[in-house]
């Protein structure tokens, strides 16, 4: 199962609106026939793949898959028929598939004779397919803040320069993530500020190149006809309000207000709709304290450099906690040198209670 | 020479005003005859433990010594007469002694026929010497700025609560650092808010129980008469403005003004006067600004918790740098867990032309 996690893997970034899968087939000898994960949406599905490698090796073998085979034809047809055919003994599985679409695989495998195991390595198999979890899970996009700082907390000095704060090798990094988010997100106050272009070197993945989509949180449509995120190198949604002036020439977002601004739950819930699974929010400090106190922050990604300011804009606005019981906790998911700074990767510690 | 500076260390915390030394010496067929480390001041020195359980293999052998042998009598006779008495054909030496009153140590025993090879290791051995060497080479006490606070740098929520931001095992962290310094500071403002006491464990070295000095900087000498840093669990310097009223029952430190408040340079000289090598400084932002501003911080040590506040409290006030030009660079020495929180310490990326 951690080879078919290593697999999923390879799909990460790519395969939108699918999970990431991975699948290894072993004979009825238990020596490895066939290896396979889904590599683009449209692609074959992980089991199909390993199941082609393995031909006939698989009958009276075993399937380790890292999320629940799918039971309903989609672009692909269903993966339980499809290992129903191959002949497999066994079916291991890491984590069951929440998409009430797709799900079933496990019953209608078992109902055949196979026997299946449900909940094998789940945890890294879960932190694999997170983004791709938390869609189908809570039926909004999955938000990735990243923010880049001193090690005292500063994104720009006091009069507004920021550049570069952080190393080339921090900068490929964010590249590399932009790369594998379905849309890169930013608030008017940075289009504004900075005029960012908010693209990523395109991918090429199974023959399908992917560009993700830019999307402008701007609650009254103040995007600057000739601003660059509106340049055609990407496709670009601008989030307005419904009762907002539109003589913007972008592909508008309609949406409903919360306490004047825009309601961002609404938003994360219109881009998963539209098949957006993970969200790279890229600031400012304004809109990522509005996602921070909402509790719409899946994972923050923190590039510090190792310098001080001691003055100029905090990464951070405010955020909805004004004394420390309030504080967001998190929990360090990886904590790794970038070049000369440090890259900390956090996701938010789950409250009792909470929907997550 | 690896093995010495592992010796040095074990010193290290308990040996102000002296450096932390270690030694190894070898018989003349290059077997360990004798190893031995400086582990207080007023005992014996790092040379002279391994000499002595060396013994007559200490004849035609090396010794590796991780700084110059002195060549004066202090409290203790010259290591490089022990050396000589012993035989000892060779001496390999990381790191010149920059302090005249006991360098020469090299010449005399090259004036005696030893062979003497300096520069062996000398990065790590300056290392672990960091705070001693920069007493040594500058005249002043070097500096340690430790803070605490969340992954985008603040110290406390806005309406001051703070408690408690990092983990157990970062406030322990903090304590071992406090008990290896030679004393530990605050400013007027941290003394007024927390009246914290700035105490460490007290430590015990070699029978001698180390009670690091507790400094408070109070230009207008504000210090509560009933503030904790002035009970007797430690001594207490207030250094106060040398035209500050002084109806304190404190021990003062008269300091010039410079631009209005203390002139903290000449603090580090005062300090380093009184044989103080080390100093702990835990802020607050204000003063731990101004030592940065002034290039007077020679190693950041940052607890970061996981967690995000978004408002409250900067961990560092203004430090005189208003543009990205006047960042105050700095490199990473080590990056590390520390319970759930990260340790991270970094040291001043030297400037070209800077004294030191
Ligand atoms: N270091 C980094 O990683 C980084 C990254 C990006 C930006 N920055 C810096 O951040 C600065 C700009 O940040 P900023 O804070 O001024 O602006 P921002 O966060 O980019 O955008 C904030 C704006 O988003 C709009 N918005 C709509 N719905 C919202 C909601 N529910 N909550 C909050 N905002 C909502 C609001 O526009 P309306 O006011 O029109 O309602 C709000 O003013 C620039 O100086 C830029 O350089 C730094
Ligand atoms: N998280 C942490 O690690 C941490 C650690 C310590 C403190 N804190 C917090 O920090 C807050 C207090 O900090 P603060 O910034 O108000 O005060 P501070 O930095 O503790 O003290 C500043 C004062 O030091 C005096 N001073 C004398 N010479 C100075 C010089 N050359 N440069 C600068 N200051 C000089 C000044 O007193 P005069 O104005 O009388 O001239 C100045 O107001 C508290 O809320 C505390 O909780 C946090």
């Amino acid at each position: 199962m951690a080879r078919a996690v290593e697999l999923a893997r390879l799909g990460h970034g790519s395969t939108s609106p699918n999970p990431v899968v991975g699948c290894v087939v072993l004979d009825a000898e238990g020596r490895v026939a066939g290896e396979g994960f889904h590599a683009y949406a449209g692609g074959p599905h992980a089991e199909v793949v390993a199941l082609a490698q393995a031909g006939e090796r698989a009958r009276g073998g075993t399937a380790y898959v890292t999320l629940e085979p799918c039971d309903h034809t989609g672009r692909t047809g269903p993966c339980s028929r499809a290992l129903l055919e191959a002949g497999v003994a066994r079916v291991v599985v890491a984590v069951p598939d929440p998409n009430p679409k797709a799900a079933g695989g496990a019953a209608r495998l078992r109902a055949h004779g196979v026997a299946v195991t449900v909940g094998v390595l789940a945890a890294q198999a879960e932190r694999v397919n997170e983004e791709w979890l938390t869609y189908a899970r809570l039926g909004r996009a999955h938000v990735t803040w990243k923010f880049a700082a001193t090690l005292d907390g500063r994104s720009a000095a006091e009069d507004g320069t920021s550049q570069w704060i952080t190393s080339p090798e921090a900068r490929a990094d964010v590249h590399r993530m932009r790369a594998a988010a379905d849309a890169i997100m930013a608030g008017i106050g940075t289009v504004l500020a900075d005029d960012p272009r908010l693209t990523a070197r395109p991918e090429n993945a199974g023959g399908v190149v992917r560009v993700p989509l830019r999307v402008v949180v701007d609650t009254d449509g103040r995007t600057p006809r000739d601003a660059r995120v509106l340049d055609d190198a990407a496709p670009t949604l601008v989030a307005v309000a419904d009762d907002a002036g539109a003589d913007l020439k972008a592909d508008l977002l309609r949406l409903p207000r919360r306490d004047g601004r825009l309601d961002l739950d609404a938003l994360l819930r219109e881009l998963a709709a539209r098949d957006v699974v993970s969200v790279f929010l890229e600031g400012g400090p304004t809109l990522a304290g509005a996602f921070v106190a909402q509790g719409l922050v899946d994972r923050v990604v923190a590039y510090l450099a190792p310098a001080l300011l001691g003055s100029g804009p905090a990464a951070l606005g405010a955020a909805g906690a004004g004394t420390i019981g309030d504080l967001h906790r998190l929990t360090f998911d990886e904590i790794s040198p970038m070049g000369p700074d440090v890259r900390l990767i956090a996701r938010p510690v789950p409250h009792p209670g909470k929907e997550q």
